[in-house]
């Protein structure tokens, strides 16, 4: 039997585990916790008029990728051109009913690409800050993302975003 | 009895009449389309360990905004500042479990503010790809947001964006 705070508990670990995904560049891991028709129990050819397996990914800057191909595609190719990324996650904050999550918070990313003149060295570090929208499905097996959308923040807090909507 | 074609429609219309709002700068309508405490049938001061009425907002370029009070205050100063917008909607994507539907749609933004100078005229036109994740939740009272993300497309297309990761 769930409770809620069991489930919250639940969703901050699966939202977790996904970033910790991310930084160890384990594309297995994070082909696992993106919805899979498998965790739904049902067949990859089964078609759903209501799209209830689809999922959405949009990375800072992209336009939207809609279901697993697409998505898992673009989670390759990051991999491959991201040598160091760490998240330390803020702001973290988690709504859950019944069997969806939401879940709201600030990625400040230190990432690393290959050095530009190729070799083993590492590229220069970049800290980025993105704020990160991600909804969560339960399912038999676990909590898996049902949507992620990450976006640069380029104003400093709402009260300067809100501020330089008043000029 | 909901059928999933239904709730197709349904959850389509709710995102329609959103952007429909803001068009015209309806403040009273917009807060209605927002999940609020009163359309889960609970009182304002009722504590939810879950925080299952707890809605999310991100305004492009914006950190996240959490709860009614700051939402409806981003949209009172944005209103306020807007003097016309208009969104051609493209590429809408949804997908429906239960008593949630996720959206996803890129916002063709064609805008203007009060003209610099001010008087009566408009200012310059801007035109803006944004790409939007929305997430419904039904309720006695319809299906009501529960969270917005809203970002700026900085790549072309997906392909655009893929290329990019290559360079």
């Amino acid at each position: 039997m769930s409770t809620p705070h069991l489930d919250v508990e639940q969703v901050e670990a699966a939202n977790a585990a996904f970033y910790d995904a991310l930084e160890q560049g384990d594309f297995e891991r994070i082909s696992d916790l993106w919805l899979s028709p498998a965790d739904l129990g049902v067949d990859e050819s089964y078609h759903d008029p209501a799209d209830a397996g689809v999922i959405s990914c949009v990375h800072p800057g992209w336009p939207a990728l809609t279901g697993r191909g697409a998505v898992l595609r673009s989670y390759a190719l990051i991999i491959a051109n991201t040598d160091y990324i760490q998240f330390f996650l803020t702001d973290v904050h988690i709504s859950v009913t019944g069997d969806t999550a939401l879940v709201s918070c600030a990625e400040n990313i230190l990432s690393g690409g290959p050095a530009p003149q190729g070799g083993e060295e590492l590229g220069p570090l970049v800290g980025q800050l993105v704020v990160a929208t991600n909804v969560f499905r339960r399912t038999p097996a676990g909590w898996k993302l049902w949507s992620h959308h990450a976006s640069p923040v380029l104003a400093e807090s709402a009260e300067d975003a809100e501020d330089a909507e008043d000029l």
